[in-house]
């Protein structure tokens, strides 16, 4: 069994992680903490959760690497840097929820998250976790940044035709929708219920620090230098994520064309289903799932493809897709204890 | 490995029992059937189960008596009295998700139905399938029908104090709350999307047909014939019951008196979840699972009790429970294959 | 034109009646105020207002009685009565959409608002701003204490069987169901997007605050002290309440004897509306509006009414409602301003 | 009084002018049609009239004609093309809420729409009636084609950049999200609740017919044909249109250039309101009202310009509207009986 350890357990991607951990067959959740709810219940906090006993306890991550195989974070930015060490690392596994290891241009991320980086050291050490496109990569590593939600959608959903150079990468525009537990659990106006129900917006407009995230894993991809503009929107729903892709094609690729790029890179990946023609991703359909669902229309009035990808903001988008990082890890079937279709309607 | 048949998938409720059954470590699903979609494949009318093939076939019952262990049936009422007989008992074991076999008076029945039974020579074996109450008469048996999901949830939630008798039957009243999907899949002005979101409202006021099934339940309970006031009303969300329930108290009870009622019945019911005092169930914490919250108040002003249930309609209300059926059945664990707590938020 | 403040703008309730008053031909807002935004211009705090300029000023009730005809007060309980004074009646007339001049009986008051009132001086003159029951007790007053928003469906849903003494006084129950609006604008957990949305529950069970006011004035009605149940729940919608009442008759009554008693009180009142035999009321054909809609049904079985009553909390239940007394106040046509239909779908 | 007629009144848009009309201080009601409800009373329709007595009637445009001094069209693409000619015109003035003579080339209609054009002769006649644009053009008309919900909501947001030139026309993207109302009151299953609820998609990728009206009309304000990319989507809630718009800019504004582009078209038009630098339009701050709010970004890094534009889809994109520019017929103020702000929270 897989001794795991969950620091912010508490938020909406650390419950969903609990969740998902707690009926993994490979693991033993050992420990969980809270800064805001330590001593209590978790039952109590998560109330679909009242049937377990399983109490927070105070972060204390020198502890929990000496008693778990690997510790998963769900932290804000900045706070996970401060806490992962190379004495860390060498007792157990980091799998971090946040953005402190996703970049790895350092002034980039001082740029947009306007703060100095923590830990210059193990920067370099850390793989971006987007399993579908680094599963080598990850294998034997010891700390795993997990990519951001908006994130994952972006990057699967463009991925092949970066990668075969079938679009003007200058071109890019991305413009997401995402259900409202992608602001997480704390309480502000802007999630206030009446103030979001019956309403959609775009906020962060080019602004957003999921953006230089995007570019970075796509300019990897495409070995250029990407720029592009992202756009998130807060749609009134809890959960789920669609991301409307738009750039102009290189050439005048047919459907097939296309297709067949996509088949390159992701016909043997489970979790990518490719949507038939016709036919485009409802975020409905990935809900609870580690799905990313993709479909695609070439507009050959303006020669642009218009890509659309949807996931699970809170499962693909960070709880299930960390434990799929976990499962590549320590090496067992990727799929487990994540595979399950969306449960629908709900 | 139980072999299972499904009659009726492509409804809301036979659709989430392909879910909850696809992935149930003893089960082998071995034949969907769907009037409306037959030779279609199941992830073009659900498509969260895009990536997997399944066709509906055209129904056949005795042919899937055959080879099924058991057949569940999800279809209107008045069809499924129509289909089993004898013969086909024999062969297999049927769990009916639908009306035609809850009461156990043909009279009430055709009296609330406005139809003749179908089905006369086989009610007497039908076991009405709420499991906490009925389980030891489950055993062994060959149909099951399996409750409604008002009934449910208003049953689980008075039961200890009708059978300890603690409560005047005659000042029932049963204010039940639903999500729409409790309405199915059938389209219509009434479940239209602007029509029914944002908006509240009480339907089928003391004629909705869950009530017979809730009297004749509590009749057998207290040994009297219980008249009841039930009103269903529509909600604007997925999924969810919330049962508020009123009745006068026989004596002044303490809380903890009302709480070894509900013990005495519940305490190793691994499903049936009371909550701490002050602390009243919420449809969200047991959503997508096949739990009951059940809390409780006294108003010691009126001398009335006020308890409040919840479950998932699809779930225990339906599906879940159906499977829990199942797993009587066949002296399987009964929590195998529907144990996992309310995904949230979701 | 009747110059108007308003205390307390930049709640719900107090932005629905700026939103009134600004389009009411009699009216002019000379003042409004704001605890929490002083200073700031009002289409900055609700932005549906970013085309007019209207600056939030500090709250001072004395220079405000001097300037304003009427002073509208949207506040927290206990603080109303502790502004309101003699010197201020006579200079301008109040109508507090708060509580604390609601009941009549100030002990009752101190036992459910667990703090003594502020303004027993003043508490006699003050009259219960229920329109369409007390509109010739309302005429020539000072101060209208406008009802709660659960008060006012419940009482109008009950009124006319409580006076024509048609049930059973002990065995009313009001099973309410309110949207999220009710909590108003301050933020916590529990109106927090992902925490309502896609869920209901009863809250408050036995001990809302309406209680008492419900029963104080139906007892005046009856003649006789009443004690009841209520129950309010939070449903998944912004705006709306719907209340299910339920009683025993003390008769064998007709539909049209019940009918013939609604008629009696409402047949002349404009905002009520009873619907037709079989059609229950509904929130969203009450929504954005003043009208409070009234249906019911005869459970010969159990021989009880169920009234089911739908307004809209903010308007009929707040602002409307206020600006409905103000019209009696200043003695014109009592719907100037507040005539229009549900706005539908929204 | 302005005698009006509407042909097709039980649509949402229909029901949506009823509401406005209703209450239009120069207006009188002569005659509403509807082909589903004829002889039934409006009330019974959309119950939030329940409180008047209208009649449907069964449509006989030569009748309304000679009765009504101007009758509004809210009927299927097709339809209303069939229904007016030259005689008609010469006895009315028609303002037609549909299709058919938004588009002046009758060639990219039949492309579009799939069906011959009906009324040739009439076509050069209309005048496509986006009153902030048109307004000059439209006094003294016979025949008005309102502008659709996302084409309104998309050509406000872009007119000033593509007027003064100042972006690529080759580069606009536009990617709309409308509530679920613009899909009308007829049922099918993309309509059903539970379909739809907390689920987000986009459809109709780059086919959607609204296309060619938004093309049409840039392209004439440009002087240049402009091909653009449109794709809507589906998001949860009951009205509202947010259009994203993206293009790159000719030169390196500031954001006082094009703030002054847009005052120089928009700073007299009451109806359109500029949001402040930083503060985005949201759909529920212009719900139930006529208002359109327009924000813009300037992203430096990739020089593009991205505007999001806000209004009600059955207010200013359709019923609203359509009253706008009688108001403009008939040369009354421009803002009788349609100025008010959105209504909040809804």
């Amino acid at each position: 069994m897989i001794k795991t350890g969950i620091i912010g357990a508490t938020g909406y991607a650390g419950s969903e992680l609990v969740r998902i951990l707690a009926s993994h067959p490979n693991v033993k959740i050992t420990t969980i903490t809270s800064q805001s709810y330590k001593g209590k219940n978790y039952g109590e906090i998560y109330e679909n959760f009242r049937h377990i006993e399983k109490v927070c306890e105070e972060e204390n991550i020198e502890e929990m690497a000496e008693k778990c195989d690997v510790i998963f974070l769900a932290l804000p930015h900045g706070v996970a840097s401060g806490k992962v060490t190379k004495e860390i690392l060498d007792k157990t596994k980091i799998i971090d929820l946040g953005a402190d290891f996703r970049l790895q241009d350092a002034k980039v991320y001082e740029k947009w998250y306007k703060t100095p980086h923590n830990a210059l050291d193990i920067l370099p050490e850390a793989v971006y976790g987007l399993c579908e496109i680094n599963r080598e990569k990850i294998k034997g590593k010891r700390i795993i940044a997990n990519p951001g939600c908006y994130t994952t959608c972006s990057i699967l959903s463009l991925y092949p035709l970066v990668k075969e150079k079938m679009i003007d990468l200058k071109t890019i525009i991305i413009d997401a929708k995402s259900g409202v537990t992608g602001a997480g659990r704390g309480i502000s106006l802007g999630t206030h219920y009446d103030e979001v129900n019956e309403s959609i917006k775009a906020y962060k407009i080019a602004s957003h620090r999921h953006t230089p995230e995007i570019e970075e894993q796509l300019s990897y991809a495409s070995g250029e230098d990407i720029v592009l503009s992202f756009t998130p929107h807060l749609t009134p729903m809890n959960r789920g994520i669609l991301a409307t892709c738009y750039a102009s094609l290189n050439n005048s690729y047919s459907y097939s064309d296309i297709k067949s790029a996509y088949n390159k890179y992701y016909k043997d990946e489970y979790f990518i289903r490719l949507t038939k023609e016709g036919i485009f991703p409802e975020t409905k359909w990935v809900k609870g799932s580690n799905f990313c669902d993709i479909g695609f229309v070439i507009d050959e009035r303006t020669n642009r493809i218009i890509v659309t990808g949807a996931i699970d903001n809170l499962y693909k988008g960070a709880a299930g897709q960390a434990v799929q990082n976990m499962n590549i890890l320590f090496d067992i079937d990727e799929k487990t204890g994540i595979d399950c279709p969306a449960i629908f309607p709900v």
